[in-house]
């Protein structure tokens, strides 16, 4: 079985890059399948789990329920659960045994064990944030760059906060992937049957 | 005309990696040559200009020569001078209009205005020992794995300093590298087709 994990800047191009390659390789996808499973294990609405692990939820939430009875330590924990919870949908899709891409969550720390190929997408800023235009929601589209710019720092900061709470391995160190594919001026779609052939060779590699 | 650079930690296997990718594209080499030329242009002893370029050459100095009357102002003046001379032999280089490989020399800060393809080799560390062991001088070979580590993290951080001389990018930070490659138990041989084939879908996809 083999496994290639994604780990990627925000606006990185990441997700599209591990999508073509899924389907370069005949692979299983895994990206937003992994939100609904732990919705659906933790009877939980999808956005909440989204926004739980995506975003500092202890930091927002004050924010968007001010008033509410729910103090700090509960969220912590809840999203302690959620990452509990989300080792074992990952430990579920490794157990089937089938070839996958998976797209964040930490899949490269959570599945060591299963030795799986780990990519790390990146892209200067300007970059990241020509593309997080291209994509936007109306109300992204009123940003101005600043406000992009600090909408995709934040969003980092918290991927790299989440995955210093399971692993000492700083998020990005290119020792720990195989792979740094850095988007910056490239067309991703171009780029896929090269990484499909890294990987294969490097599968290989690994046998001999 | 394209030129690929290979930037390398010590012992990631780099420049075995720009060899055999300059033997599959048909493309020149530049390693050693470079030295032979500024040692040439500059009427000094290779094993001098290397030492001078590669090390810090005024530190390892006055342990050499420490009765001598060579004072340390003259040796950082002399590494200046070798930089400036490192640059002229890559421009004459990429002045050539010939397809080339250059490994180290920070060809990818000097000649960016040629907008080369930068590729950084990393390992982990035990796998750069390894590898040291296995080319090692009889001299290295009585090394203790302590003493190759300690060799090993010496030239890096002379690489890394060198760099910090002609530029504010960091070195080894991989926004500024096209493709990060981690030869970590890898066999560098068969990753040569898949690194040349992402090399030539970067150049096609920039004339898009």
């Amino acid at each position: 079985m083999k496994i290639i994990t994604v780990s990627r800047e925000f606006g990185s191009g990441g997700r599209e890059l591990g999508k073509r390659l899924a389907d370069e390789l005949g692979f299983d996808y895994y990206d937003r399948e992994i939100i609904t499973a732990i919705s659906k294990n933790c009877e939980l609405d999808e956005k909440y789990v989204e926004a739980s692990l995506e975003n500092n939820v202890w930091q927002q939430i004050p924010l968007t329920f001010g008033s509410s009875f729910i103090s700090l330590p509960v969220f912590q924990s809840s999203k302690t659960n959620l990452l509990l919870e989300q080792k074992k949908v990952l430990e579920s899709i490794a157990r089937s045994g089938r070839d996958c891409v998976i797209v964040g969550r930490n899949a490269d720390i959570i599945l060591e064990e299963y030795a799986p190929f780990n990519i790390f997408v990146c892209a200067e800023m300007l970059s990241r944030v020509s593309r997080c235009f291209d994509r936007a929601t109306d109300k992204e589209k009123s940003f101005s760059e600043k406000e992009m710019i600090s909408k995709i720092k934040s969003i980092d900061k918290c991927r790299r906060e989440t995955r210093a709470l399971i692993s000492d391995i700083p998020w990005g160190d290119p020792h720990h992937y195989h792979l740094t594919v850095n988007t910056t001026g490239m067309d991703i779609k171009s780029l896929v049957p090269a990484v499909a052939q890294y990987i294969r060779s490097s599968f290989g590699s690994r046998e001999k």
